[in-house]
């Protein structure tokens, strides 16, 4: 159902394939109206989106099942039909029962179908948020177990839960139990609403650990650029909202950023077709309908420029870059990202091994990226130096990759003046004596890199920031040293430190009372030290 | 010249006056070609564009002096004359004297003319860039002195010196001395095109020192969306650069993070009206010239947009936010914001006071905002506890103001038991017994809160990250807590703590060796201390 073309993270790029054709994806879904819609189709297909959302519940009510849906709405491409779970979470219950509502969709066409849910919202109590669940288990069950009129329609199973995330992770479990190929996250609005970007983010990773990445997952109500990049790194495909209208029936323009008031602005910081020809003062003196409709086409230019954007970070293989930057929109967002050092197992599965970027790292939560971890693991598992009695660790330098740098020349020719000393480069008990030295550098970033991985990626393939964080900042840094010395059998290290990573690098002698661990200021002192004792 | 309507940071949305009309900065002003111009003037004011650069020198070898600037290009509104410094630089020399340029100037019409001056560049050695700098200092002496015909004529001081900070400061000493009104950073084109951005911006502050904030500065070359936030920020107001076009040439297409070949887009992540009506495919397909003509236009939406976007955030107050989130585009401008702590004197001198909206605090750098500087600076300078002997110090919540909070509550009403213990709220002494009891709270971001000033701004104005940062990340905090304390006559300080907070607030028990220094997990603690030990 879901072909993938690019990964990055649990973000994808992939061709949904419908009854009336592929969408790409991410992709978000406006909501249409079925009575009452401002933006017309045309308007909506110009800007570049290939799928719509409408409600089935409404379409019931108002035209019966006489007529398909695309020839009620006159979009001929894919439509995806919600089935009145919002109106129940709004008015409390309405007045169809699910099967008939299955049926419904089934017989007006949709392309993606919704059996109907009992959305938990945020903020139910545990007791009421397990029964609401099952009502919706109990649909989808009765939904997929129907058949439909058109078998190549797809039923999005719809999650519940809320907040109670093992909720969430039952809901998802007994859902992929029952068959279902496409998800669809429920009620996540209030939690937008409110900010609570991490407890969204948690919902998501919670659901996304039980259905594998193959599966699409659609993101019920998340219309907002804020939200759409980390939901797509944690693994959403597809996302709807109604904001571009009813934001705009308030005045609220849209930014990447946030949302404001048409009339707080003081300039309009945008170029989409709207603002660009348009001036502020023009959009705020239009009569009501037309300013309505200037500011919704706005909000959705901005919405497509997001979804565009994450898109582009997915190809370059940026996307944690992305969700990084977008994140400080605010601190409630920026706080959500450290759902993303708790999840890297997930991540890891379509993050690319290589990459044709550089990573760009600028902040010490960067030290959780998947392409970092995997680096880390794969010292921590594959480098042995059994043979092995000394460790020489300098310090990381800006020449990439290390076995270039001049520091690690003045090593490796103290070793060879020693190996070339009269002794055919044999010691005495036959054992080349550079061998018995490992070299490796330590990095913030990546942990430890010996030498024979310095320029397997991403070892030689980053940018790090080098002011305004601190050794203090990298804990992965210390774990993968010490867990690296630990593994191995070093009789003595040597450890090139300055003022900055000292303090940092003592707590490595506390770690290890069999080891002599030694700092050195120089890597010169270093030199010297092998060319003195090797032998 | 420059009337200033709005500033944040050294940031400043002004109006500069000059003989063709007045300028909104920060304003870029795109370079145009005297003689092979492919953007037409009119599509450069439809974009929004209302001034111009161009080059004098090859405006001189072209049309001699017969004509107005404004008539050659077509533009009635502002144009600034670059003297043919720039050729200087590419070519070494040019055929003309700085004397001869100034009169040429001054007869076509411009608006801002500068002196012909001799560019340092980057990597220039000591002496020769000393030698630059005399040059231009006389050929900038010569052009004031000189006097011109049409006296509205503006002056731009070109400061050389490039990465030798001391002799920008000179340079912007005795340019200041010459009597100039408005100033302009030579040549960092290089320094952009290495990424040295902290280099940038040590020139751009370094030079700022000395020029007050009212008098107007430019920044020579600076045409990437990238650096604009943070040159606005420190203090520039104009920008030019012929990137757009030069860029377009070269299949480049500029995106707020950089500059990406269009040959690598698989997508257009714009809806700039180029970008919003072509497909990408149709761009790639067009003749060259057609091709450069959008990318190009492209381009200059592309640095609008920034531009606007910097305006709005110095409007709401927001510049700081703008430009962190701005610098995650890449790890060398992410670490040229650490500049910020360096030159908060002169940053808080345009930041206001107080602001509508809250401070967005997402990263630890931002303890250096001018905000809250000046806050620990007001609790330090301002909050004298003489009489008092006892501090307790709680744990930041998240309901402001603090007195509003119930655990500050708590206390409060353990104060207030005693001090209705029977001895009609005055003790032996003459004295409250409250009163004897300085009530704070400590903050990440704000240092120390005394219950006084908990509700001033920006105390009760911010929301700040809850997650993913650490006590050991706010140095300023612990400083501030510190010298509160030493600057009264505490004898007993009563710390609330837990596992997050206990190891930072250890070290004020060492500091502080005439206090005695406790540490209570629950404010129910320190209230049942004070109920049993206060009188």
């Amino acid at each position: 159902m879901l072909e993938i073309r690019h990964s990055d993270l649990a973000g994808r790029i992939g061709r949904l394939k419908t009854k009336h054709g592929i969408v790409e994806t991410p992709a978000f879904l406006p909501v249409v109206h079925p009575v009452r819609q401002e933006i017309s189709m045309d308007e909506l297909e110009k800007i570049g989106f290939d799928m719509l959302i409408t409600n089935a519940y409404i379409t019931w009510k108002e035209y019966g099942d006489a007529k398909d849906i695309h020839d009620i709405l006159n979009f001929h491409k894919p439509i995806m039909t919600d089935s009145g779970g919002y109106q129940v979470l709004v008015y409390g219950k309405i007045d169809v029962d699910h099967q008939t509502m299955a049926r419904f969709q089934a017989k007006i066409g949709s392309d993606v179908a919704v059996p109907l849910d009992k959305p938990t919202g945020f903020g139910l109590p545990r007791s009421k948020a397990e029964q609401y669940v099952e009502l919706t288990l109990k649909a989808a069950e009765d939904a997929i177990m129907m058949g439909d009129e058109d078998s190549s329609m797809i039923w999005a199973a719809p999650i519940q839960g809320g907040e109670h995330l093992d909720l969430v992770e039952y809901s998802s479990k007994r859902l992929l139990e029952m068959g279902y190929e496409f998800f669809a996250l429920g009620s996540p609005t209030e939690l937008m609403e409110a900010y609570e970007f991490y407890t969204l983010a948690k919902m998501i990773v919670t659901a996304r650990r039980v259905i594998p990445l193959s599966k699409p997952m659609h993101l019920f109500g998340a219309g907002h650029p804020l939200t759409i990049p980390l939901a797509v790194a944690l693994g959403c495909d597809t996302f709807d909202s109604a904001s571009y209208i009813l934001y705009a029936k308030d005045g609220r323009y849209m930014l990447p950023n946030g949302t404001i008031n048409i009339d707080d602005l003081e300039y309009l910081p945008c170029i989409c077709p709207v603002c660009s020809s348009t001036d502020l003062k023009e959009i705020i003196e239009m009569n009501r309908a037309e300013r309505i409709a200037r500011i919704a086409l706005h909000n959705l230019y901005t919405i497509k420029r997001e979804v565009d954007g994450v898109k582009q970070a997915i190809v370059e293989g940026r996307l944690w870059e992305h969700v990084m930057q977008r994140s400080l929109a605010h601190p409630k967002l920026a706080e959500a990202n450290y759902i993303l050092n708790e999840c890297s197992e997930y991540l890891e599965q379509c993050t690319p091994i290589f990459k044709d970027r550089a990573l760009l790292l600028s902040l010490p939560i960067d030290q959780y990226r998947p392409e970092l971890t995997r680096f880390r693991r794969l010292v921590c598992s594959n480098i042995r130096s059994d043979k092995k009695s000394m460790l020489v660790l300098l310090m990381e330098q800006e020449e990439y990759p290390f076995y270039i740098s001049s520091r690690y020349k003045m090593i490796k020719d103290a070793i060879n003046a020693i190996q070339g000393d009269g002794s055919d480069d044999i010691n005495s008990k036959g054992k080349i004596i550079g061998d018995d030295v490992q070299i490796a550098y330590y990095s913030p970033f990546l942990g430890i890199v010996p030498e024979e991985v310095s320029d397997v990626y991403p070892a030689s393939h980053l940018v790090g920031i080098r002011y305004g964080v601190s050794y203090d900042d990298f804990p992965t840094m210390l774990n993968a040293i010490i867990h690296f010395i630990k593994s191995n059998t070093f009789k003595k290290v040597l450890i090139e430190v300055d003022d900055r990573s000292i303090n940092v690098m003592r707590s490595i002698k506390d770690e290890l009372q069999d080891v002599e661990v030694e700092y050195c200021l120089k890597t010169e002192d270093i030199a010297a030290f092998i060319k003195s004792k090797i032998k």
